[in-house]
């Protein structure tokens, strides 16, 4: 029996959306206008990679997604929260996301940044939580990935330089630097988190871990690219505005033809650090070729 | 031999300045700006109330300093995390903070809100850490209970319940809940994080729990008759803050004198939950008292 993306993709979604309304606050508890903007945007429709990824993680090494649903959910509001602060007119000043006009722009300004802080604590809140169904040995070194990868040593991090090097000639040891922090830890540390509250061993730990760089990059690169030839609608933002803002990209570096092949790449390195893995690996294998795929 | 706090305040706060003069990111490191932006804003002077509670949480229960330093550095990025969100144009917009220009004046308001953003990351990230000199059974409830005072559920929710309250009338109902969660949530997290890390019995962590409330109270209503009878020197921002944003505020609502007997009622209240601890709980003993007494 063939596995199908589509079915998994499908499944996995439903636990985590049904998930993510049981773990955010409530509309009718106090403050109610800072949950309803937080629910206006965690809830909003999205791909829920970085959750899907966390679960994958965790039955590629026999675990189960009920096992690790809380952390799967904290990082994606995690994901949400920086998208959040992103969008904030003192950063990217973007009036629309995933086609919906951006949290500030219904909520204000102070409360669109008090949400996305509110997340990043509930993030950490749910990871301590999933010692209900995983041991505290185990939960702790996942939050303490986690942690780094949101920060400074990850996507805030990448962040920063990313913001810094807007309108300048960046060099690609620069592009790698933004692109491995600004998305490509978090993304990494979601395969690694999963694995490693499902009890994965050392050598499968790191086997993921280098498969979550891979793909990482990959999604990047094909993020870059649809920036370029998407078009509105799919991408939900305004085609074009990473060049509008001068920002450091790998086509404008290398051209989109090098960057697709790049992006070919990554994912194949991706696949072959699951060689080791029998056919629980199978959704990490298709999502590897799902996200260079998807669009580019 | 009598307790002398101004010695205890000065030792503690020393060791809480050299390890955070560690744990936080070497402005040396990529990305220096916002390194230098989170050094700015930590290393200012400060009273460092929340982490000497953790410490002193600890020690009253037999515990040391040395064995919670990650997690009382993690409450004091907290803390800075907090002010400088509360100080961005969006928020309070205010151009002074502890008597020196505030973060985003210097950084700009995009490195200012990275630089909170991190911190909070940081922060869980050093409570982890608190695992190689902590069990991690201690850890872990820890961690769920900063998270939660952190976020909707303490201060950010009564940071946003203040704000929706200026220029109304507020009930005494509301004017608490801004208070226990603002300030509250936080100041008696730092206290059961210390008993809890140390390993302090549940009834001596619910006696310290309800003095952590109670401090956190008079703490509050102190804040506010400061800012009507402080000077401007002594409390690093412009006298009168409060009543020019129409805050909500104690001696709004019950005038000066009452507000003054209500923090004392609150101090003597803290120091009855002590009743059961010994010597080792006088530094927490002390501390009440200079909390109401410091300046009104």
């Amino acid at each position: 029996m063939s596995f199908s993306l589509a079915e998994y993709l499908q499944s996995r979604r439903y636990l985590i959306e049904q998930a993510l309304e049981r773990y955010l606050p409530s509309p009718s508890d106090r403050p109610q206008r800072l949950h309803e903007s937080i629910r206006y945007s965690v809830l909003a429709p999205g791909k829920r990679i970085r959750p899907i990824l966390v679960i994958a993680g965790a039955e590629a090494v026999g675990g189960t997604a009920e096992q690790v649903l809380p952390t799967a959910c904290a990082l994606e509001c995690i994901h949400v929260f920086s998208l959040i602060h992103d969008d904030l007119p003192c950063m990217d000043n973007d009036d629309y996301r995933r086609g919906r006009p951006t949290n500030h722009k219904i909520f204000g300004e102070a409360l669109a940044l008090l949400a996305g802080d509110a997340l990043l604590a509930l993030a950490f809140q749910l990871i301590a939580e999933n010692a209900a169904s995983v041991p505290p040995e185990r939960v702790l070194p996942t939050l303490h990935l986690v942690a780094k990868a949101s920060g400074t040593w990850g996507m805030v991090g990448g962040q920063v330089v990313d913001m810094e090097s807007q309108g300048q000639t960046v060099t690609p040891d620069t592009l790698h630097y933004i692109h491995s922090h600004k998305t490509g830890a978090l993304l990494t540390c979601s395969v690694v988190a999963g694995a490693t509250l499902a009890g994965g061993s050392a050598q499968q730990i790191e086997a993921l871990r280098r498969y979550g760089e891979h793909i990482g990059l990959a999604f990047q690169i094909a993020d870059d690219i649809l920036d370029i030839v998407g078009d509105q609608e799919r991408i939900g933002k305004p085609v074009g505005s990473d060049q509008k803002q001068d920002k450091a990209t790998y086509p404008r570096l290398f051209g989109i033809e090098e960057s697709r092949q790049r992006a070919r790449h990554e994912m194949k390195a991706a696949l072959q650090q699951l060689q080791e893995f029998d056919e629980k690996a199978d959704p990490l294998r298709a999502l590897a070729q799902f996200i260079v795929e998807r669009d580019i």
